[in-house]
This record gives structure tokens, C-alpha cells and sequence, in this order.
């Protein structure tokens, strides 16, 4: 059989297998594959290089399917490859199959999870930087784009970086299929719409018939030819194509096809058809030199900002460990990102201001085993909380930084204050959310980052704040830093990042006034130390928790939790930003929301007293 | 003075006001001011349609910072329009003052804040469909963007719709200074780079020198001619303009000068000039034909999709209210917002896939007086959640619905399972979070809603529930509904959404083995009921919360957080989805998370035996 042949039965196969696959769960996007099954045979066929045996192996290709809920398509391919029986094709969707309705990583042969629209190419942006600027191998990103997905603007983001970083390892294919779910995307086939704005951000563009095997065949040759630009294939398409009863109909976005006997003769019937998968070249990652670890140390009494910390200590770590990379959102010079980016420029990335792109990104970096770090302004990651959402469900591994939390940044007003990002982050699945006080707990948390599995979040500080840890101590994730404790202690102040720090000037002041009050620093907001808070709640039955943070989610609703699992009952009361914050001195403030010292003193003052009063 | 000494005056005082406010208030972007002065100094002096004494004049034109950190410009323009006091100027990020860091509608004449880049302009999309689509009326949106934030991909899907929408009462501006905050942008001064992009949209392109004040003014002069097309002007500038020692130098953005008094002496010293803005022709907005409320009403016993009633709620409420719009995330038969659309085809926009734009124009429908309803799933909600957070910042009043909440959307898998949206909502200042169970519930909330103000989110869920309560029962906001209760209650069960139905389930056979169970619906998630959940505490001693969503910042801290604000204990156990679930039927997903009725009930049994056992 010629290439073509073997190619066309190839894709009437895939056809075939999709329409069975939804089929059997009574469920799926069958039609969404079918447009594609031309293009993606060409490509199995003759063009992608994977090891199906070892997907680990660091040459290997990468296939993204962007338009992740084309999944039966991807999953009959990894049928032809034999990496799956039929038998187990056809458990799709069905509990307990990794051949979930969306792709995921519980697949071996899937590095990230899609399924939200417009991120598969931002994705793929970071794999394609993986393999050109740090493992600097030859493989290559393919990433299959949907025509609805094309209006998100995250791939225009992912547009425009893979241009900047001149990246001709990454060919995005975009199946034009004309319909979107619930009728025609906004071009239909005016393929000229993608291709002017694609070559406006300066890709190589290939427009063809999706359905003529030669044309695909050479659009993918010239692909794999051109240097330093990134190309994408726009292919014409038919949705459904291949059973008349569909093709190219509203209606069947995401619906198995009524008559599924009918369809598959018409397809040619069930193939079995097996493809050879080129192997790519052997070959191993660059190695970035390293050194020991010298982290930065801050004199108890001085005063460093922990976003400085922050930046100070990723350097360090980055010295330390070649697999650390890092991205900012170009405030590198307010994250403190920059002091990485000087020592290590080969590993920083700078992604300009597209959040969506540079977790996108990070997400791509880690799924190439590399340890990003991404860092803007917290209130900022809100713009890629979808992408965090996705990161957890692609079972990654990645570290947030959120400088210029809450109030206590001031004059710059609440746009830039990130006063949700405690709830958000808490809500991620497998999330750890750190929030450190001082320079040198910062520092100890960031040397802990990268042995962390996960969604890790460190929120940091605008102002500067005490040192109040001496830089030998230690901090384990779960932990809590109990600050003042006596055997008298009749309420307790529980804070977090700047509040610690206000919590210990309201204990001293009511130490003056003949009450003793605990502290604790809950710099491990998830997970949080339970055990720590039940222990205060019976030692003083009483507990006032201060955050710069709405109300909802954060620091009190977590002690609240962490209390309720432990089955351990107080007086709680939860002081946090209640009223929209104005521009202002961070002192005026943090006093107006009455999470300072005065205003936790005035709490505890009250709790004890009316407590007292009513025995 | 001719026009062109007097806009050159002029754009001086726009300058040397940039350095006074920054001097003053010690802080702010004077430079990133002073790049667009000449800009708006045309604007403003020939161009601008504004009634500074009656911002709320429906034939006003609207002006929009999207680089809102060039607030003291626009501060400037108030004061030379006699809107503001020089006094008043020199408050700049004072606390107190309404001029804050980024511009914010506390100021009347500021119909959105800005401050999170890249969101000016997608707002400026929603007034303008606004202007065309609703109102009629002639007026003009004119936007300032800055470069850097053309990175964000929220800028291209704003681009993109506005060319769609034919808005060709749309003016960007882009002051291409090329300097963002630490450095040079990715493109520059390579105007080209903005401009091959705009046209690839279907914009119409000006490149201009951003200080050649003819060259401004023809520019406005064609941008206003230019029909069904949107004009972009893409204007090089120089940042710090007029003071030599800032002037296109890198490390200064967001600083006040180091010698103010030499600067404004380089720039002229302090004028008062006083410009009489243009003010618009009356007009008055076209207004929606109405009839009267009948809202749907389904049986009790029968079984609907909450979704399908916001659906149709919603029909019936566009209905009855002119002022009713809708937009959707090209999801329109999955979130049933189709159905508005059909009966309202005028009042109904498809924003296809691109959520941020979506939220966006409502916030700019909102900012014209309109009511809009913004729907997709809920799980995609989270790609504009950086949009809810700055809409709560802009006094917003918008209504999210978000469909297919959590695991019980069954097949589709996690990628599509809203898990973290009631901790995101929650976490929104002044947000409503809404979660109905059953469709006349769903229904009466939806009526409800256009009284409320604020962010409301209203969460829906993709299967079938039943019908419990009369098409005729009431559901205030802040309200719950006691669905069983006795005075033998041993323990109560809190759900919300498809969780009441395994609640009520649990509780028939709890009562089977001698249990007495109160079932509360918690609809109302924010506020929340706390008298009756401390009730509850108090009668039953033993809550169990179930929700289909993460553990953290949903229902089950909301519940702990009422009790704890009502001083009530109890013995509260949490269900909730606790491990990354996997494509499967409803129920199977339900019960492997323990938040169906046998799972609540198991619960709830271990409680109460634990207890009865430990007394």
C-alpha cells in the first residue's frame, strides 16, 4: 500500500474508531475528530517521532491536542500505535479509564490535561522553549488547535511568544472546521482570517485542504524546514467528515452519532490497521552547571521585603539546581524575578505582561521535568486562574510567586492588590499556599519549593517587614511558628505574612494591660497546622485570626476548618479587609480595615473581657 | 492662541500636573503621563463629546485609561476641565481622595476602573456595542492603551469583537513610549508591529507621531469618519516627555521625578488653563419594548436542569425588562442562554470563546445602565476571574451564570467540573453567590437578581434535578429553606445544588434507622443564613455540610464561617470533593467522592453514634 493509501485507511480508521468510542460511552465529540483524522494520520504516519515504549525518552516529540475534546481521535491513534488494545479504547469515559473525556496526564502519552479552550498552544509555547533554549534537543511540538479556540485570546499570546522566541520547533495545526458548538465560529472557512493575524505576529502559515493527504504531507515537510519562526498549518475541514448523516451539519457538537452501524460502514468498517511510530534519535538534555547552595541570610532586626527574599533565594536556589527555571510577567524588577534573571540568564524567561502565557508556559517548562518558578504581582495571577485550575487537573508541578499582597502595598490602590488570591489558591486541587512574614522564612520556604509536588503558591510582601527568624531556623510545609506562649495565655493571635508582625505588637500591648496572649505564625496556610491551632483553642478558647485578605477563603476560614477537623472548639473571630481599600499609606490602611496591632489588641481586649464579664 | 499653541500649552499643564501630582503624593507614573499628553490634549480640546457637569448625559462620549497607572493625565484633564480644583489635584493617592493610584468610578467622571492592564479596552468593547447595539445614540468610545499591555491577550479579543461588532464608535489610542516597567516592550518602537496586527483584524490603522499635534489631530479627524470599522491609533511617543533627565531613559517608570521643580520649570512652570470640552448634542437611548413578568413554572415531581430554568427565567425576565441583556461564551445551548437569545435576538451578544471579553463587555454594558447576564460554564468563569476582581473595583453590577457546576456533569471530566468557583465567587467583594437546586427555585432567583447589585453569581447545574418547590415559593437572597425538620433533629444537612437531593435522600434513610435529620438548602452561599444554620448548631449539635466542590472556600467554611459570626458551636463534618475525579456517570462520581445521599448519611450515622457513644 503507498503512503497515501495506507494514510487515507488510516484516517478511516480513526474516523471509525471515534465514532465507536462515543459509541460505547453514549458520549464524546466524534465529529470533532473526524475533521481532523486526515491530518493527524499524515502526521503519525510520517512525520512525528515518538517512542511509544519510553515516553519519557527526552527526544521524543510532542503531540498536544489543544482541541482536547477531539480526544477519541488521540486515543485511536494511540490505538494504531499499539499502545492500547481495543478493548481499552473502547472503556472511554467509562470510571476508572485513563481514556478520560478530555485528555490528562493519567495517559502516558499526554504531558498536559486540555480540555479549556486556548491553552494547548500556550502549553506547547513552553515545551518548545524547553527544547530550544534549555534541553536543546531537536524534537518537536505539534499541537492540534481548534478554529473555536482561536477567539480565546491566550493563543494569541501563545502567538506572539513563540515569535519573539523565534521557536521553529512548534507547528500548530488548526483544523477550520466551521463549527463551533452551537453554530459557526466567528470566520467559518475564512481561513485568510487566521492567516492574516498569524503572519501579522510573524509565523509561517500554511494554508491547505485538511482532506488532501498530499497537501498535509507537504505542508508538514515545509513546516520542519523553516528556521527560526514558528509555523502553523490552517487546514480547511469538514466536521464529521466521512458519514454524510453529519458532515458538516449543526447540531452534533459533542453528541455520538445516531445511527453508529451505519456510519462505520459507511467509514470502510472496523480496521485494524497498526502504524510504526518513528522513533526519534537517541539524545540527552543540556546540563546546567551548578553550585552549592548559598542561600541569602538576613541579620534578626534588620528589615528586607519578602518579595526581595524571594528573589534573593530563587537565585541561590537556581545556583544550586540546573532544572530551576524562571518566568515574571515584566515586573521582574518589583517580584524581584530579575535577580534570578541576572545570575542565570539562560534559564529566565521573560514573558512580558500575558499571565496566561507564562503559567501556560511554566506548565509546558515542568512537563519537560524543569522546576519553574512564575512571579508577578498576585493580584495579577487571577488573570491565569483557569490555567492554574487546568495545571492541577495536568497533575503539574509548578511555583507561583505573588508579590505586593493585600492593603499593606498602599498608594498603588486596590487594582493591584491581591486580596483573593489566599481563597483561590487554597481552591486548586493539591495546592500548598505559603505566606511567609520575614526574609529569612522566605528564604527557607524557597529552598523547599522545588522538593514540593503540585500547585505551590508563596505570597509575598510590597514593604519592607522585620526579621524576626534567624537564618538557620527551619519551616517545614504544615507548620506553624508559635511566637509567644506561656501557660497563661488567655486568647490567642493568629497572622500571617504582614499580620504576624502586627500580632506581635498587639500581644505586647496587651501584655501591658495583664493579657497574655499566644501568637502564632501560620506561614503554611495549606496545609495548615492543625494541630498547633486545636492546641491554642483549648489553652485559651479563644482566637482572633488577622489577614490582608477578604474574609471569604482565606487565613480565619482555614483556621475555622483546620479547627472543625480537629474537632476542637473556640471563640474565633476573624479580622480581614471588609470594605473596598483605598490608595493610602499602608499604615492608614491597614488601620482603617483594623488588621493592625490596635485593632487585633482591641479584638483580644474585648474577647477576654466579655468572656470574663459573662462567666 | 491658535489651536495649536493652545493643545501645546495645554498638553504642557498635562505634564507639569503629572510631576506635581507625583511630587506630592511621593508616588505614581508621572512619566507614563507624560508620553500621552499631547494625545490627549487634542482629544479633549477638539474632539471629545463630555458634559463635566452631567457624566450621566446619555449622549456623552467615554474616555478610558487602559494603562490606568497614567492616572495623574487623566487627573490632569479634570483639573483643566474645571471638573476639579488644583487643590483637589494635589491629593493624589492621599488617603481619602478619590483620585486614587489607578482611576476608579468613585471619580463621576470614571465609568471603570482600571489598573490591571489590558482591560480598558475590552471594556471599551461592551460600552460601544452599548452605543450601537442598545442605546443608538451617536456617542464615542475612546480608549488610551498603553504598549505593554497589548502583551495581554484580553487586548486581541477585544480586537477581535470590535471588529465583529463593526464598532465604529470605537477609538483606541495606543501610546507606543516603548518602555514598560523594566524595560524596553517586546516590540519597541516598531509601530509596524501594532499595526500589522490591528489590520489583521479589521481595524482600521493610523500610525502617528504621538507629539506632532497636526498629525493627532488629523488622525482623530479620519477615526471619526471611518465606517463599520474600529480605528486603532497607533502613536509613537516618548516617555517623561519634556524633561531631559526622564525622557525615554529606562528606570522610571512608576517614580515621581528626583527635581519636580526643574522639571515643571523645563516644561513651562504651573498654567491654569481652562479648556470648555465639547458637550454632546442631547439624545435620549433607544428603549426595549416590554410586557409583563411571567415567569416558567415547572410541576413539582417533574424534573428539569437548573440550567435549562436560567434559561428560560431568563427569557421571561428580558421580557418584562427592557434593560435585560445577555451575552455567552459560544455555550449557548449548553447554558440555555440560547433561549434569551432567540426571544431577544437585540439584547443578546455571542462572544464566542473568549470569557474575558465576555465579562468585560458586561461590565461596559453595565457602566451604560444595562442589566447584562453573562453565561458559560462555570469552570470557565475562572479565565476571567482577574475581570470579576476589577469588576467588584469598578462598583460593577453584573450577573454571572455559570452551568455545569462540579463532578456531577459526569463524562466530560474534570476540565469542564466547576470545583473552585464558590471559593472564587466568595472571594469577590460584595459578590452574591447563588447555587439553586431545583427549577422554580432557579426561576424566582433569576427574577430576583436584577434588583440586586454588585457581582452576583448564580451557579447551575448540567442534569436533571427534581422539582421540589411550588412554582409560587419565594427564595430571598441571604435566605435557606428548611426542608425537614422536628424537634427530635439529631443532626442537620447542609447542601447546596444537586447535594439537597442526596441530602433529602440521606435524610429518608436516616429516618429508616431512627435518625432524625433536618435538611437545610443553603442557596443563598453569600450571604449566607446564618440564624437558621445556628439554629441548627444549637438544636442539633451536629451539622454535616455536602457540596460538589472542593473542600476550601465553599460551603462547608461558609458554614463554619456563620456559625463562628453567630457564636454558635457544633460538631460540623465537612463532605466535599476531596480527589481529582475522573470522567464517569454522575451518581459513580458522586458516591466515589462520599457526597451522595449514602455518603451523607453514613456521615451523619458515625456522627451521631460517635456522640450518642461518647456521652
Amino acid at each position: 500500500m503507498g503512503d497515501v493509501d495506507r494514510r487515507r485507511a488510516l484516517a478511516q480508521q480513526f474516523r471509525v474508531d471515534s465514532v465507536r468510542c462515543a459509541a460505547a460511552a453514549k458520549s464524546g465529540h466524534p465529529t470533532s475528530g473526524m475533521s481532523a483524522a486526515d491530518l493527524m494520520a499524515v502526521l503519525v504516519d510520517g512525520y512525528l517521532h515518538y517512542d511509544f515504549d519510553n515516553p519519557d525518552a527526552p527526544t521524543n516529540d510532542r503531540l498536544i491536542f489543544s482541541k482536547g475534546h477531539a480526544s477519541t481521535l488521540l486515543y485511536a491513534i494511540f490505538r494504531a500505535a499499539g499502545a492500547i488494545s481495543d478493548e481499552e479504547l473502547l472503556t472511554y469515559r467509562q470510571y476508572g479509564s485513563m481514556l478520560e473525556g478530555h485528555p490528562t496526564p493519567l495517559i502516558p502519552w499526554v504531558d498536559v490535561a486540555t480540555g479549556s479552550l486556548g491553552q494547548g498552544l500556550p502549553f506547547g509555547v513552553g515545551m518548545a522553549l524547553a527544547g530550544k533554549r534549555l534541553d536543546r534537543l531537536p524534537y518537536r511540538i505539534w499541537v492540534l488547535c481548534g478554529d473555536s479556540e482561536m477567539a480565546e485570546g491566550s493563543m494569541w499570546e501563545a502567538f506572539e511568544h513563540a515569535a519573539f522566541y523565534e521557536l521553529d520547533n512548534l507547528t500548530a495545526i488548526i483544523d477550520v472546521n466551521r463549527l463551533g458548538q452551537r453554530g459557526e465560529t466567528m470566520h467559518g472557512w475564512d481561513l485568510s482570517s487566521y492567516t492574516r493575524r498569524a503572519e501579522s505576529y510573524g509565523w509561517a502559515v500554511i494554508e491547505i485542504d485538511g482532506h488532501d493527504l498530499d497537501a498535509i504531507d507537504r505542508a508538514y515537510e515545509e513546516a520542519t524546514s523553516i528556521d527560526r519562526r514558528p509555523t502553523v498549518i490552517v487546514a480547511r475541514t469538514i466536521k464529521g467528515k466521512g458519514v454524510k448523516e453529519v458532515e458538516n451539519k449543526e447540531g452534533w457538537h459533542g453528541k455520538p452519532l445516531d445511527d453508529p452501524d451505519a456510519a462505520i460502514a459507511e467509514l470502510g468498517g472496523i480496521t485494524n490497521l497498526v502504524i510504526e511510530v518513528a522513533k526519534p534519535d537517541p539524545g540527552e538534555p543540556h546540563r546546567f552547571e551548578t553550585t552549592g547552595l548559598e542561600l541569602p541570610r538576613y541579620e534578626v532586626g534588620s528589615e528586607v521585603a519578602t518579595r526581595k527574599a524571594y528573589g534573593e533565594a530563587l537565585s541561590a536556589v537556581g545556583a544550586a539546581r540546573g532544572d530551576v527555571v524562571a518566568l515574571d510577567g515584566e515586573v521582574g524588577n518589583s517580584t524581584f524575578a530579575e535577580i534570578f534573571g541576572k545570575a542565570h540568564p539562560d534559564r529566565y524567561f521573560e514573558m512580558y505582561i500575558a499571565e496566561q502565557q507564562m503559567v501556560a508556559a511554566a506548565v509546558g517548562l515542568q512537563a519537560r521535568n524543569y522546576k519553574p518558578f512564575g512571579s508577578t504581582f498576585a493580584a495579577f495571577l487571577s488573570r491565569a486562574y483557569d490555567f492554574v485550575r487546568m495545571a492541577a487537573i495536568s497533575r503539574a508541578t509548578l511555583y507561583l510567586a505573588g508579590s505586593h499582597a493585600g492593603i499593606s502595598i498602599g498608594e498603588d490602590g486596590p487594582s493591584q492588590m491581591a486580596l483573593e488570591d489566599i481563597a483561590s489558591m487554597r481552591a486548586v486541587h493539591g495546592s500548598t499556599v505559603l505566606h511567609p512574614c520575614d526574609g529569612n522564612q522566605t528564604a527557607k520556604l524557597v529552598a523547599g519549593m522545588p522538593d514540593l509536588t503540585g500547585i505551590v503558591f508563596l505570597r509575598t510582601l510590597r514593604p519592607n517587614t522585620p526579621v524576626i527568624y534567624g537564618a538557620d531556623e527551619e519551616f517545614p510545609i504544615g507548620g506553624s511558628r508559635v511566637l509567644r506562649s506561656s501557660e497563661e495565655d488567655e486568647v490567642t493571635l493568629v497572622g500571617c505574612g504582614v499580620t504576624v508582625h502586627e500580632a506581635l505588637k498587639a500581644a505586647d500591648a496587651l501584655a501591658g494591660e495583664g493579657i497574655t496572649a499566644r501568637v502564632i505564625d501560620c506561614y503554611s496556610l495549606k496545609p495548615i497546622d492543625g494541630a498547633t491551632l486545636a492546641d491554642a483553642a483549648e489553652a485559651t478558647g479563644r482566637i482572633v485570626t488577622a489577614e490582608d485578605h477578604w474574609p471569604e477563603g482565606g487565613l480565619g476560614e482555614a483556621v475555622l476548618a483546620a479547627l472543625a477537623s480537629a474537632e476542637a472548639q473556640a471563640h474565633v473571630v476573624r479580622l480581614a479587609v471588609t470594605e473596598m481599600p483605598r490608595s493610602g499609606k499602608p499604615e492608614q490602611l491597614l488601620s482603617v480595615a483594623g488588621i493592625d496591632a490596635q485593632g487585633i489588641a482591641a479584638t483580644a481586649r474585648r474577647l477576654v473581657r466579655t468572656q470574663v464579664t459573662a462567666s
